[in-house]
């Protein structure tokens, strides 16, 4: 058996320790053996309290330990962990493999989604960009993720950086403009919903086409006279000053071609 | 028989007219007796050829004329009907129901979704905006639009004006940032394949919560190191000034809750 011990209890541990319970269930080589949780109750929900700690000198033998916590907690928590020469990683998309503390063997263990509190997901589907020190380790974060997804990949620090602002683009970016979508409609006395078939298929579509070959609208089309009847139309600054400078984007990017 | 014309063979032309052939199908009391297309060819894949006109002269009577052309054309060729009196409406999102010529009664059938080329939609998703001058060409709308659509909404110029402004935002806009998403991730060496299980969970978290619950990332954080070094990542002049735009607009939102 491979031991695993989670450190950590928010989003990202807590949807890691559902995962791996579920890989246990279907007899895979992995155990949880334990969870550090600094308020034990914030886990308790998910395990035996026997399995879960808030002191790290009680902190069980593992095979790999993965550190679960918000960016700027990594380095001060791996670096209070009261042993060498482990295999520690952290799930971070931000944060280098060298943040973590040099008294242990380092790696990057990084589930790349978006984890809402209380809303399942399907770990199987989840990329899971790993990173290593050597060559020992990567094979047994390899296997330790396969255990809880279908889709593994080598990403060096530098990429995963890449990734990571890519994903602030593609989720945290995206979701905004639903909500100034979201805003546009309210102001209007127009409901929402009826937007979202347009999401699903805008979504859709980039399954099967690229983004580029998407492209739709006035900016795509340089239909001026459009543009300036929404800009018109935009009372709030920030929407204008985001209607305007994605158009001019748009508009750049044809001209590329 | 309701009898229906479209006028186009365009996208959107090309989806209503397998629409309606498949609610004629399925038996619903809408007949698609006529397309007018200035190219014969361009829709003699779909019907028959004594179907098909390029002459206006040859217009046949019918209860409703639907004219599916692209937003400059519309006023043009709804002053060029050769008949007075007769249900005229467009399909455009942007263009006021006044645009259409005096000579007949005046509506709008506008379906909310963006049209591929040879990819098909579930139109009985789509949802369909309406209006009309008067309550009797309304409800005619509404029995057309119900036997392609199960989503019917009464939506007036101005609203229809939101809703378009509205669907940039949350289509055209969110399309462009998966392409800068694809851009960054292609300049790093990254498959972009890795970010569209995030790309399909973004979209499926606000069919069940507010896009304003559902925001996350460091601008929703305020997590000015995780911000500045993006900024500091990204060389492309688009992509900074998209990222500070909408990193800015999502840091007032937190000061306005």
């Amino acid at each position: 058996m491979i031991k695993v011990i989670i450190i950590g209890s928010g989003n990202v541990a807590q949807h890691l320790i559902a995962a791996f319970q579920n890989s246990q269930n279907l007899g895979t080589e992995i155990e949880l053996v334990q969870v550090f949780s600094r308020q034990i109750g914030s886990v308790s929900h998910l395990l035996d309290l026997d399995h879960i700690t808030n002191d790290f000198d009680t902190l069980t033998e593992a095979d790999l330990y993965i550190i679960a916590v918000s960016d700027d907690a990594i380095a001060a928590i791996s670096s209070k962990l009261p042993f060498k020469n482990r295999l520690v990683v952290h799930t971070s998309g931000s944060v280098p493999l060298n943040a973590l503390d040099d008294n242990n063997r380092k790696g990057v263990f990084y589930p790349l989604q978006t984890f809402t509190k209380n809303k399942a997901v399907d770990f199987k589907i989840i990329p899971i960009c790993l990173e290593s020190e050597n060559a020992t380790d990567f094979q047994l974060l390899e296997k330790v993720a396969k255990a809880i997804s279908d889709k593994i990949f080598a990403i060096n620090s530098e990429q995963r950086k890449a990734l990571h602002v890519a994903a602030v683009f593609v989720n945290n970016f995206v979701n905004h403009l639903y909500q100034i979508g979201n805003e546009i409609c309210q102001e209007h006395q127009v409901p929402f919903e009826i937007l979202k078939p347009l999401i699903s298929e805008t979504t859709q579509k980039i399954m099967v086409l690229s983004p580029s070959a998407a492209q739709t609208g006035p900016a795509k089309r340089n239909d001026i006279k459009t543009i300036q009847a929404h800009e018109a139309f935009l009372s709030n600054e920030d929407h204008l000053k985001i209607y305007k400078t994605l158009t001019q984007s748009i508009q750049h990017n044809g001209k590329k071609l």
